[in-house]
């Protein structure tokens, strides 16, 4: 089944422990689509300036995702350039442009309009609910956002969740929009908002799935070498929005493997700097993971009397 | 098989968000041994001062810990007071005194010397390293450590590190040993001075369990309540050495049900002060929460075509 995204496409300058990369790919909607077309039909919308290097997107296309919505916009496209220490753990932001982006008003192309699974990335709530008035009921939709937002637009932010199906959030997020500490807590207070599923992400700590009174929890994959983080967040919903709409399911079983398939494609990302790694692995590659994954977390539970 | 424990019996007194304790038991001998006992046979060698109220350790010799090997001494017991602020992830010390644990020197009981499990708590590594010449060739011996001794006593802990089966370390103690800020490389760094197993605590991050090529991974349990962290790390080594000595193995499979043993010992541990929860719990609790560490991970990875 097809996945729409919403989100930004931008270009990333970032400098690692490890090298330094300049003005490539990025933003949450390409992270999203280049993680996610590995299992689903994508649809991207987005915006770019007409400085964008457009051609850069071509693999993303050549492998299932729709590039209809990707408007091209007067200006400059959004820029981001940020740094990471030696602990890989944050983001240090030297600069941002939002460029076109800053007049980014999603339009929906109509053959996107009826695409089942839906996930609206990291932007304004009000555009989050802009683009849920022009899709036809989707089976499951999802949203992201961040700490900018929840200050900032926080009666938007609390209409959208009414009309989610799941929230991605990563765990100073949740802290912050529930105002609890504790992540079980800080989960169980988003779903009373509404939706019914809530996915915690805790970066190199993993990811909680939080779904009624049902708790799953899948690690990050441990690599000796993570290279550029950058896009990870993106990339773990990409699988995990790709794994659901390949398979037309969000019971609680499907949103386990999809959690799994989200951190499998999230750990891939992280090895190399922009979409590279994305753009280099296949079923096989994933299906290795995810059984690594398997491997990491199993155990039988015999107690000798 | 009997297990014999090495470390601290102290009194603690603990402010939290939710309460206060004043000079509760605890210590990393103590907690080790309440957590342990639940397994296997205890055999608990420490120190404790004239002031110290031996009768609240009833409960754990009565549950099977022998206190054979808890010298007193003249003067005061070793005391810690700490406080956790609202996140709970780091204690703040606000007064450690020593007493007779400065002056500690284990002398192991004749009738201990043949314990095939041993775990040397978190002590001086010469102190550690005279355990191990008074005991007769354990099957499995496992070491903890602080940041303190690794950048105080370096070679005797490397030296200390060729003896040992086992390390139990956490994540920060883990990179100042190992020079190395990846985990992966960090346990790596370790093993290859002598342990053939690197265990890596991540708190309410969970733990690691690295042995050779091998990677196993065991989230910490989701509470909604935690109530006081101190003694997690001890009351989880004590139900993964509890484990191997109940079942007498050390083989990779019996190794990861022992790190989802101590993760469960260790969640209850921080349900309550002191050692209050883990003499509360009884068998069917803990098999209660092996459960769910087996639910709260639980997939199946089903890729459709």
């Amino acid at each position: 089944m097809t996945l729409l995204v919403v989100g930004s496409v931008a270009l990333d300058s970032v400098e690692t422990p490890f090298g330094k990369a300049e003005s490539v790919i990025g933003g949450s909607g390409t992270f999203f689509s280049a993680s996610a077309m590995h299992l689903a039909p994508v649809q991207l919308v987005g915006v770019v300036g007409s400085d964008y290097p457009v051609e850069k997107l071509e693999p993303l296309r050549a492998r299932g995702v729709d590039l209809a919505g990707l408007e091209r916009a007067d200006g400059t496209s959004f820029r981001w350039r940020g740094r990471y220490r030696h602990d890989l753990s944050s983001a240090e932001t030297l600069e941002t442009h939002l460029g076109v982006f800053s007049r980014f008003s999603p339009k929906i192309p109509e053959q996107f309009r009826r695409a089942p699974y839906v996930f609206l990335a990291n932007i304004d709530p009000r555009l989050q609910l802009d683009v849920l008035r022009q899709v036809d009921r989707p089976k499951f939709v999802a949203c992201d956002t961040m700490n900018f937002w929840i200050e900032s637009r926080r009666p938007e932010l609390l209409d959208l969740l009414t009309h989610v199906d799941m929230v991605t959030v990563n765990e100073g997020e949740a802290r912050q929009l529930s105002e609890k500490y504790n992540l079980v807590k800080a989960a169980r207070w988003i779903m009373e908002r509404g939706p019914k599923v809530v996915v915690i992400k805790k970066g190199e700590n993993g990811a909680y799935l939080f779904r009624g009174r049902e708790i799953f929890f899948a690690p990050a994959y441990p690599l000796e070498d993570v290279f550029d983080p950058t896009g990870a967040g993106d990339s773990f919903a990409g699988g995990l929005m790709g794994y659901l709409a390949r398979t037309g399911a969000s019971d609680p079983a499907a949103l386990r493997r999809a959690v799994i398939y989200g951190s499998a494609l999230g750990s891939f990302a992280v090895e190399r700097f922009s979409v590279e790694r994305l753009l280099e692995i296949g079923r096989d590659d994933i299906a290795a993971r995810v059984g690594a994954f398997r491997q990491l977390v199993a155990f039988e539970d015999e107690l000798p009397a």
